[in-house]
């Protein structure tokens, strides 16, 4: 509204509107959640009713958004697919990533108050998540990084399982669980399970071993050429994308192709 | 942790690192806050009290963060100004700007449910804020910044003001109010409330007509020149800065030089 | 070689790596070549020896840059294809420009000299080139990118020949032969010239009508996954890639598909 | 002129706006020079006329671009300052190092063929230069990366000088030089120049030692404030720059404040 001889400063702003046709990927990650999730006593390895808030919080943003076509995520990240025609905020880098950060801190914050009415949130340690967003150019380089997220989910999880199995079972130090695992590969844990504690990694929760995913699922898809789309066309068509049903997964996205060729729209 | 095939994909991961030895201000912004105030039935032109929770959640920022020297906001939004050798994330735009869109989310959730126990936030109508950070080469600048923004809240809360005594005691209808004020210049407007409904603007409260400022504060400030400083001189005076107090003030910060010529730090 | 106190400078210089597996384009543009092609007499509207100047030097580039697949030109502008996989300056935005502008400068110069020794270049009107390179997530944009070009040069090429008809056989003033073609489309023009002058555009040399191309010509072509290559797989194939020969064409690349369908090279 | 439904490749397209209000400076860098040298057979360890060519082209340039305020060069390279409110293709970081890339490649070509009868130049070794440009946000940056090239001229052509009077006049193979000044402080290589070859390195002409500046002289200069000024002012700025004289020099300007100092609208 006010123009004052001061506008001038204005000019220093920048954009980075992210390159046009490309599939975007906007990773939250919490800020110091190891630190929150001791000051807040989690279970070990894994806080399931933590884990749940920071699902409902992601289905939100899923929901709210419907440029985002899936999302992934466990510990204390996610990863959120937008769209290769997504236009939310023009593509500005800073419009997307503040606001999926703020989105994330402010539906983790509301689910934390309903699921932990024993544990309020302290102002010391609030719930905060900062974000970044990738562009991929194809999709293959899409499913590598989803490939690559659970990879990680895995990895860590059984490190963690195997961890506080040492020291809540087996009684270790958590420094001595730790030089017990050092240099040890994934059978060498799975293993260890399974003869010192009878436990069968395979039978952990899957939402543990594969970390939660959801998808916009459509009904009747037809693949559809956005260019030359009228906004009308386009309209109708963000207005299916705002009906579909969420999907809720904890399954192999990495070998399973079905996954993603039932999904074609995941690409398009 | 992990090293798969898929790591790859990080390559595709692009860091903007903001111009080292220049000026930064992170600007916070309330998304959609026109809906929010209407919502949370808001007192009109100004709510006391839910603007005493933005400038709570800025203060907590501004004591988190020890390179924050100053802080300006009224209204939905706040300027951060972090200090010109700030390497806070080594000065990366996506960690800077989400980290506060974040916080702000954060602090300001919390002190809403501490200052407003009986309109507790809903799901579907969280306070979110979005953020953006630009970079200023000069102190002459950032001052112009300021007053740009100090410009803007004068204005709009004079608007504001007669608009609302207009609507409140006067019996228009905001549309008719909208009408009536079309055209007006400030004047008008001054003389609109004193003529007709007895009130003198500058009697106004200070914290709506000229925002609130928060500033680090120091006592002996020394000024240093950072280059070639030992790392334990780096962390002596980010010690300084994390004891100094913080000032909050409703002040003209556009004509007054004294505030800032008082404050060498700001600039250095 | 040298650490002084000063290196710090080299702190503030940024770098642009372009997006990976993404196809680039270069654009090479004269600057001010109106009035350069006024200075040294240029024939009207097609100076032949004049474009062979510039067919020569980007016929150098190609040569030389083994990433460059392919390249299209015409009047004072050239855009050259690097193939996705393409590491060179490590894909460095200011790199890449800068040398494809100073190339085409100097091959440029060099084959001036050699075509007009009658003509020599004088320092106050020299051949220079600015750069641009652009970013396609796909190939399908390729394509409509060198769409977008050779569209360019046809209707560039017909107002011209208009044009120069008017003017130097119609008798026109260019006032009055700009005046004469306002308005019209290229059907009348078409009829323009050949009803008024006799001239059948579509027996125009295709060079004018068409612009140039160059291609990378490969024998035996096999498609490469390049993820995972080796490095000496990879040092094969940019062998390969230096001995292929190289291609000059004037023909449609707009609506001829096998152009593109038997060149898979180009997209991959 | 032409629309096609092309056109919508144009989106793809991005530009670098430098910052306001800031020294620009872009350094121009000969390819591959050594090998350049070799193929011309310079003289060793400087060929005064090669440095001449180089100081022509560079010449033109700050008499050509009047918002070149200063450049320095020594070897291959050359740097540029431009004034801080330059506004030379609405400062795009793309247009400017590639005009300046193209420039430095046009003039030295000029230059060398007028200095070189004798050694036309090949197409298979054409003189090429890349280009980066970098933003210093106040003046004492811009004064530092001055003295860091300075240092660096100083530090190699001392080396350079002993190294080929060790193999020129001392016979040495140049691996056995190479050899020979391994570990060397500047201390030793003038102590071996001065007791075995009877070299005051002091006594080297200044052109080799300091390298070469070329500043734009102002007469009775007056500081204006550039913000705020009419259209017709900065027409009138812009001629006076057009009109200064263009002094050369070969003098230290790391330690000499005065050469600074009396040249204030260096860093306006």
């Amino acid at each position: 509204m006010a123009k004052s001889r001061f506008e001038y400063v204005k000019q220093f702003e920048r954009e980075n509107y992210l390159l046009p046709d490309t599939h975007l990927v906007i990773r939250v990650d919490g800020k110091g959640f190891h630190k929150f999730s001791q000051h807040y006593t989690f279970d070990k390895p894994n806080d399931e009713k933590a884990l749940r808030v920071m699902n409902q919080a992601a289905r939100e943003i899923v929901e709210h958004y419907s440029d985002v076509l899936m999302a992934y995520g466990d510990s204390d990240e996610y990863s959120f697919l937008l769209r290769r025609g997504c236009e939310m905020y023009e593509r500005r880098e800073m419009k997307l990533i503040t606001t999926f950060a703020s989105a994330m801190t402010a539906y983790y914050g509301y689910y934390w108050n309903l699921a932990f009415p024993e544990k309020p949130l302290e102002v010391a340690r609030m719930p905060m998540f900062d974000a970044r967003v990738v562009v991929y150019p194809n999709f293959q380089i899409v499913r590598d990084y989803f490939s690559w997220r659970q990879v990680d989910c895995h990895i860590n999880n059984l490190y963690n399982t195997t961890f506080w199995t040492l020291v809540l079972r087996g009684g270790l130090s958590p420094k001595d669980a730790e030089n017990r695992l050092a240099g040890t590969v994934s059978a060498d844990k799975n293993e260890l399970l399974f003869k010192e504690f009878g436990i069968n990694y395979n039978n952990e929760p899957e939402m543990f071993k594969k970390g939660t995913i959801f998808v916009r699922e459509f009904q009747d898809y037809k693949p559809v050429e956005e260019t030359g789309l009228s906004s009308r066309q386009k309209q109708r068509l963000d207005k299916a994308r705002k009906k579909a049903t969420i999907g809720e997964y904890h399954v192999d996205i990495i070998n399973d192709n079905s996954f993603w060729e039932s999904r074609p729209w995941l690409a398009d």
